[in-house]
């Protein structure tokens, strides 16, 4: 099964129900005030920047698994997942004071009279667009004990998507390991994957049963897409990358390749790493040593261990073969392509 | 009646309700990691600091004038409206750079390392208390219907209230007239009155007759409130503030009493506010040139207008005696304390 004609297949729709609604957004914002719909319309441009659906697409295709059929309710879900995730995007961005994402400006990087302005825009924003998804979610059209349940989801991983990303801002100025990094990270892993894989199941009626191992699955692939995406961030080409990579490095972030780096390299390795700190110039180097001391290895290791977990649950549930068949396929690729970063 | 009595004894209870709540939510965090039970345990002291609990207050006042009582499930969502306010305020020090509230510091503030860090703890914690208040809210023990339309209310004031929040910031870039200035509060106001005294009416099942009134009561509560608020901001002492005024002045900020000054003053004057700017030193000339034109009295004038309309429209719904007098008398009180800024 290629999940690449599938994944388009649902970013193509998905897409298209995303335009309708930010179009209604830009011309509701414009009519209160011209500010408003300029700040909706940059939203807009922001949100259809070409990318992945994975997190709305997720949803639709464990819907189907279930439903045998997509609906104009859980497209309506979809939307608001979008909406969800490109909210924590907008504070992440700002946050890491990054001025890219996908070959576009950040949003706080958007509206730069001063940074106070920009920040407080981008604050805002975010702040509403969680609000947004949390609308689109609750006026789907599904009963009120599903969507009630969705809700909650959405509340809880969203608490715990912000405590994860605190800790991992206070990481900088520590040295965690592994255990305090998979503390941290157990949080985030469950944010978005956890979401979109247990609202799909909620809604298109999984067993008790189908939700546990689905939990469990979300963050495994949590966990493995996460240690991927920061392998990406410090070893990608700024052509793979979309922005220039090492911006961990501008900050002293710890990803678990460089939780691991911290415990196995000498002294002298750790003082080359701590000098080119702030400074993206010196990344070949720190790259060296993270794959001399064996870390980006173990860290890949542990990336390919989840995903082969997150795939034998899958395989548990009740879940029809195509939706299966596109999980496996797809974390598969992921975890191969472990291989291009080196 | 005397609504200071009324409203201390509301006070008390939310706050009981509060701390059980809080205490409970730093546990929690401890055990997920101790600098997560750090930030909960800085936001208990910031939530708790002494003050009035008029939002939450509200909510109670109208669910009993409805009901003639209050129970454990409208506590629950006092305890929500509690921490829905407190989320707003959090990303509003942040992004107006206040240091102090209440006589502490304001949450950005407490986390110092530097300011991106204090930064990304605030943004995170505001972001996770509005999960938090609508999860006390969706679990209170309401019926789904009610809650339902009380949840949408939580998301559209949100989604408002940060719109508004965007525009007052480009204000500072601008000089809005009256018009444009009701247009931005027109969102504002209906943030944290709108929410709370509806949520009350709905859970306490008033007809829609009622919701109708209590909407446009709410928006001139709001307007009346806010007016006042802005005029307390510049002309009050410290004392009477809790901390230094004049901060509007930092920045170039566009309260109702500023909009009325822009248009009122010649051109020295103006010359003179814009020579202020970003100096508190200069507030005392500022004030006069308020005075002088007459642009504070117009504001105040305003601000009773609201007032007054506000309790006129209370009358005329089904909510008891006790409930309707408590917002007479606390209206009137607000309305007349304009007078202390002089």
């Amino acid at each position: 099964m290629d999940h690449e004609a599938l994944l388009d297949e649902y970013t193509e729709k998905i897409e298209e129900e995303l335009k309708t609604y930010l179009q209604k957004k830009v011309e509701e914002g414009r009519r209160y005030h011209p500010f408003i719909g300029e700040v909706y319309s940059d939203l807009e441009e922001f949100i259809l920047r070409k990318g992945k659906r994975l997190a709305s697409s997720s949803t639709l295709i464990i819907y189907e698994g279930y439903t045998g059929a997509l609906d104009s309710k859980i497209m309506k879900v979809g939307v608001g997942i979008e909406l969800y995730r490109h909210s924590i995007l907008i504070h992440d961005d700002l946050v890491d004071r990054d001025d890219y994402r996908r070959g576009g400006k950040t949003f706080h990087n958007i509206f730069k009279k001063d940074r106070r302005y920009g920040d407080g825009i981008a604050i805002f924003t975010g702040n509403l667009l969680y609000a947004l998804a949390l609308e689109s979610i609750l006026n789907s059209g599904f009963g009120m004990q599903k969507l009630k349940r969705v809700v909650n989801l959405f509340a809880r991983d969203y608490i715990a998507v912000n405590e994860s990303q605190m800790l991992d801002l206070d990481f900088e100025y520590r040295s965690p390991d592994e255990e305090e990094w998979y503390i941290m990270a157990s949080k985030r892993a469950s944010s978005l994957f956890h979401a979109t894989i247990l609202s799909g199941a909620i809604l298109g009626g999984a067993e008790g049963s189908d939700i546990k191992l689905l939990a469990e699955a979300a963050e495994n692939i949590g966990y493995s897409f996460d240690i991927q995406d920061d392998i990406i961030g410090t070893f990608a080409n700024e052509e793979q990358y979309g922005r220039p990579p090492g911006g961990d490095l501008v900050y002293w972030k710890k990803p678990l390749h460089m939780v691991y780096t911290m415990k196995l390299a000498d002294e002298s390795e750790l003082k080359e790493i701590k000098e080119a700190i702030g400074n993206k110039e010196n990344i070949e180097n720190v790259r060296e040593i993270i794959r001399r001391t064996g870390a980006l290895e173990k860290a890949k290791e542990k990336s390919r261990i989840h995903a082969k977990r997150a795939i034998e649950l899958i395989s548990q549930t009740k879940l029809n073969r195509t939706t299966k068949e596109f999980f496996s396929s797809f974390i598969t690729y992921v975890a191969e392509s472990l291989d291009w970063y080196k």
